[in-house]
C-alpha cells in the first residue's frame, strides 16, 4: 500500500489545477504587462484569478498581491508592517514561539534592526490565549503575527478573537494562513485580518506561487524591487500559469471544504484513536481545534527519523515536523514550545492526510506505526528502563 | 500573419521545457526537503537541474541558488554584496544609468541605507567603457553591477573586461544576465563574475523561476527568510517542476546557441537594413555588439504607443521598451540614457525576434512599420514641420 500522509509539506496537484496550468503554459505566454493583444489577454486572465482568490477570502481583488509562495508573503507582510510601525515610532511586535520559520526568522531580522519582539509562550494544547495576547499589547506595538493553523501540530488559532483585539487596539494583525487557506474557512473582513499569507501548493495548487492579502490602506513595502507589476508592490514577470492554476485549486478546494473536512476529520479521529493505543505516547496539539487532516504524536523512547524511514519502507510518506527544517537534527521548535521535553519531541510523527484518505489506509498506518514503534523500542535502552517499571521518562 | 516579436519581454516555452514541466507537475510532487522516497527523489532531480545549469555557465552546482526569477535574483545579489561591503566599511557601488529597474530600484533602497551609488553615464552606442568604470572605482567601492546585455537596446557589454577590472581591484562584480543567459556565451570563471542573475522565461523556460549564481566564497544574505532550502539562503518550498523545466530549456537553448545566433542575427540585420530606410529614424544601440534578436528604432514625430497598437492590429506583437514599465507614460530611461531627447525616445519600437524568425516575417514587419509610421506622421503636427524642410527636430 502506498500512502502519502504529508499533505502539510505539500499536496499533489488537483486535476483542475494541473489542467489549468498546462492550458496556460501551452496557450497563453504573453507578458501580462505588455500592450498588445496576447499580453492584454494574459493581463485579463490574471485579474480574473485575483478576483477569484479575493472572493474566497471575502477580500477585494486589489487586496491580493501574487508572490512566489508563503515564505515570500510572510517576509513581505512583516517587512511592510514593520515599516508602517517605524514611521509611527512603534517598534514592538507580538508573535508566538511556534510560528513558522518564515515568520520567526523575519522577526530575528527585525530585532537586529531595532524592533522588540515578544513571543507569547505556548501552552500544551498549542492554542494561543487571546487574553494573554491582549495583555502583551503595548503603546508601541505595531504588529501581532499569529499563524491561523500550525503546520506541525495542526492547532487552529482563535483568529477572529485575535483580529478583534488587534483592531480594538489599533494594531496590525498578520496571519500566516499557509496551512489554513483552502482547509478551514477564512473571512478576512469578519476576522479583522490586515495581512495574510498563503501558498498554492498546500491546497493542491502548484509550487512556486502564493499570495499576500493586504487590507486596503495597509501600505506594502517591496521585498522585491524592480518593475511595476502588482501595482508596483512586487516586481518580476507574473507567473501567469501558476497563478491561474492556484486560483483553480483554491476555488475547487474551497467549494468542497465542508464535505472534505467532515470526511477527513473522521479518518483523522480514527487515526488518533488507533495510535493512542500505543503505550507511552502523547497526542500533540488539541484534540478538537485542529486541522481536519492533522495527526501528530510523540512516542517515548524512539527516534522520529528511524520511524519515518521504516514507515517509508512500508510505503507511507510521513514526517516528523516541518519539511522546511527537515535535515536539521534539532527537535521541532513547535513541540518544544508546547512543553515536550527534548527527547520526547525527537520521537514524533506528523501524519497529514488528504481528502481521499480512507479508514482502510488508516488501519494500515496504525498497524505499521504500532509494529515499528515496538520494534524500535525493543532495542532502545531508554525504553527498557521504562518498561522495567519506571514510569518517569528517563533521559539517556 | 501573426508575429511575436517581443521575446525580450518573455518567450514561448520550448517543447522540451513544457514536456519537462508537465512531467514533473504530474509525477513528482514530493517536497524535496522530505526524508521519504518521493521527497528524496525530488531532491535528487533538483540537484540534477542545479548541476545542468551550473555546467552551462562553467559554475559549480553549489554556486547556483534557485529563485522565483530575475528580479528576485537581482535584489538578493545586491543586498548580499552590500552586506559584505558594509562589514568591511565599504559602501560605494558602481552601476550604469541604463540597468533594469530591479537593479536601479534596489540601488535606490541601498542609497537610503547609506550607500553611495555612482551611475556611469551611458554613451550613444549603449556600451559601457571599461576605462571609465575603472576610473570610478574607489577605495570604498564594494560592488560593480553592470548588465550583461541590455533589455531594451540589446547592447552586449564588455563583461569579461569589467570582470577583470573588478577582480584586479578586489571589488565584487554582479551582472544582470537576464537577457544574456541562453542567448550569448557566459562563462562565470573566465569572465570573473561573482554574482549573476538569470530568468527562465527569457530562454523558453517557465515564468516564475530563475536563479542566482554566487561564486563560492561570496556570502549570500537572505532576501526571503524561513526554511533551510537552498542551503539556508532562499526559503520556500522548491518549485521543482519549474526548476526542472528551466534546466531543460537552458540546456536546449545553450546547445543550439551558435546556430540560432547566426540565423537570428541575419534576420535582425535584414530588419535593421529595411527599417533604416524610413526617413528620420535612428537605430538605438550598437549595430554589431547587440543581442542576435534585438532591433530597436526611434522614429521622429510619432508616438510609440500608437505604433504598437497599429502593429498589434496587423498581428505583430512588439514593444516600446521594457514590459516591466509598460503602462508608464515616461519614455524609456534607457533611451534617455543613450542621449535620445524625450520626444524621440517616445517614438520608439523594440522588436525582439525568436529563433524561428524568417526573412518573410521581417519583410512583413518592415512593410507594416513603414506604412504605420507614414500614417501616424500624416497627422502629426511635428512631422509636418519637419517635412516642410526643417531638418532639425522640433519640440511640440
Amino acid at each position: 500500500m502506498k500512502i502519502y500522509a504529508d499533505n502539510a509539506a505539500t499536496t499533489e496537484m488537483s486535476k483542475a489545477a494541473l489542467d489549468t496550468m498546462v492550458y496556460y503554459l501551452t496557450n497563453v505566454y504573453g507578458n501580462p504587462s505588455s500592450l498588445y493583444t496576447i499580453g492584454q489577454k494574459a493581463k485579463e486572465e490574471l485579474e480574473n484569478a485575483r478576483y477569484d482568490i479575493a472572493s474566497v477570502l471575502n477580500a477585494e481583488p486589489r487586496e491580493i498581491i501574487f508572490t512566489s509562495g508563503g515564505s515570500e508573503a510572510d517576509n513581505q507582510a512583516l517587512l511592510s508592517a514593520a515599516e508602517i510601525g517605524k514611521k509611527k515610532g512603534k517598534t514592538h511586535i507580538i508573535s508566538t514561539t511556534f510560528e513558522h520559520h518564515a515568520v520567526l526568522h523575519s522577526l530575528k531580522r527585525l530585532e537586529k534592526q531595532g524592533f522588540e519582539v515578544t513571543l507569547l509562550p505556548m501552552h500544551e494544547n498549542g492554542i494561543v490565549r487571546p487574553e494573554e495576547l491582549e495583555a502583551a499589547i503595548r503603546e508601541d506595538t505595531c504588529l501581532v503575527t499569529v499563524m491561523a493553523a500550525n503546520n506541525e501540530i495542526g492547532t487552529i488559532q482563535p483568529i477572529a478573537e485575535i483580529g478583534r483585539i488587534c483592531r480594538d487596539h489599533g494594531v496590525l494583525f498578520h496571519t500566516d494562513a499557509v496551512q489554513a487557506v483552502g482547509h478551514i474557512p477564512i473571512d478576512v473582513k469578519a476576522m479583522n485580518i490586515d495581512l495574510l499569507s498563503a501558498s498554492a501548493h498546500k491546497f493542491h495548487g502548484p509550487k512556486g506561487t502564493g499570495f499576500l492579502y493586504a487590507r486596503k490602506g495597509v501600505a506594502l513595502t517591496n521585498l522585491i524591487e524592480g518593475g511595476a507589476q502588482e501595482r508596483g508592490k512586487r516586481a518580476g514577470t507574473e507567473n501567469l500559469a501558476g497563478i491561474m492554476s492556484m486560483a483553480a485549486a483554491l476555488k475547487e478546494t474551497s467549494a468542497a471544504m465542508e464535505k472534505n473536512s467532515e470526511k477527513m476529520s473522521a479518518v483523522r479521529d480514527y487515526l488518533i484513536k488507533g495510535l493512542s493505543e500505543i503505550p507511552h505516547c502523547a497526542l500533540n496539539g488539541d484534540a478538537k481545534m485542529r486541522l481536519p487532516g492533522n495527526v501528530n504524536f510523540s512516542f517515548e523512547g524512539i527516534e522520529g527519523e528511524s520511524l519515518l524511514i521504516l514507515l517509508d519502507q512500508k510505503g507511507i510518506s510521513a514526517s516528523s515536523g516541518s519539511a522546511c527544517t527537515s535535515g536539521a537534527l534539532d527537535p521541532s521548535h513547535v513541540l518544544l514550545a508546547i512543553g515536550r521535553i527534548h527527547d520526547v519531541a525527537h520521537g514524533s510523527l506528523r501524519l497529514t492526510i488528504g481528502e481521499n484518505a480512507t479508514v482502510e489506509e488508516a488501519d494500515y498506518i496504525i498497524e505499521s506505526v504500532k509494529e515499528i514503534v515496538a520494534h524500535l523500542r525493543s532495542f532502545s535502552p531508554v525504553w527498557r528502563d521504562l518498561t522495567e517499571g519506571k514510569r518517569e521518562y528517563i533521559l539517556p
